[in-house]
């Protein structure tokens, strides 16, 4: 589907099928077939990907798994429209969130730090930390969807305040980005897009 | 290392000792080996991760390999004090940073959208996405270091603005964190923190 790269391969310890799982052959869905995703799957995905590292173990990155038909009616008029046929075809979508409030969970995930949760209830830039740790989250959820052998399509084209009111209302979280899964669809691709080369975007000094 | 999951790993199709190496016996390393970390190395984990998904495949995260006995001096005082004798282990850090420029690229690797980039120049919000987006690519970096067989220990203690000027001024790049990279040395790993159980960060509904 790309091109081989056997010198990529060969410097990595990784095995290639699983290198083409995860990066080289996997692609954002546009369509998706009707095939269910069951709990079990969410579950095992949540519990490989929660292993990635975040500062200080915060692990910010909240999960609303958007699936059945009432509750999908309920997110689809918050996406922007051309993200609502694609996500309508998708059996389930999770509402990616950031948990402002992770700082409570500090004591028991990060414990060894005593003062860490009433530092960072006094920290303004709290709600940024929770954001930006749980876009590194994100990052490792599209990595396990795949690893779960299911096509991710994430999208940022949504209105943050209105799924935060319809799915998050009274709570700390704030939603980060929505992500589709299932099985790719008919017509599920777009042509790929180019990566920067190595030299656009590495320097070693 | 790790309490392994059976029920994980048999609902995932990725291999499960690819699920060890990447997340849960992957680990945060404070120590490294002398072992150095060779261009080819470098160049494999970029072109794997390069092909994770982006918004507008704008690809904003830029990567300063630092390796150099000259360059690693000049980063070392940017670093929080507790940060500095793991880096002066480590024989290659990464500062990663964001390209707040990055829609300059979008003729080239988002072509189908003709009018992105002049869209994009005059959004106030250009900045914030760039670091969003360039942390979800955070995530694919770490998974790719492990895919190396390598250690990552990503830190976010350091003065931004002493880092932008040392290694970035005069471009449009901001850094959004520092990673060491290496062979986990003696007395590498903290005790494991605990994860948020599923049930702690995930919801169906």
């Amino acid at each position: 589907m790309t091109a081989t790269a056997p010198e990529t391969t060969r410097a990595l310890d990784l095995d290639p099928d699983a290198q083409d799982l995860l990066f080289r052959e996997a692609r954002t869905a546009n369509a998706f077939t009707g095939e269910p995703v069951g709990d079990e799957r969410v579950r095992a995905i949540y519990e490989l990907v929660r292993w990635g590292p975040t500062a200080m173990n915060g692990q910010p990155m909240r999960l609303v798994a958007v699936r059945s038909p009432e509750a999908r009616a309920r997110l689809l008029p918050h996406l922007a429209e051309g993200n609502r046929a694609k996500t309508a075809s998708a059996p389930l979508t999770f509402v990616v969130a950031a948990d402002t409030d992770f700082h409570e969970h500090l004591p028991a995930v990060f414990p060894h730090a005593a003062g860490a949760r009433d530092a960072m209830a006094a920290n303004p830039g709290r709600e940024a930390m929770a954001r930006f740790n749980a876009a590194i989250q994100l990052g490792y959820l599209i990595v396990g969807i795949r690893a779960a052998g299911l096509a991710a399509g994430p999208m940022a084209g949504f209105d943050a305040e209105g799924i935060r009111r319809e799915f998050l209302d009274g709570t700390p979280l704030v939603p980060i980005a929505v992500v589709n899964v299932g099985h790719p669809g008919p017509d599920a691709w777009f042509p790929r897009n180019p990566r920067l080369a190595f030299e656009q975007a590495v320097a070693i000094v």
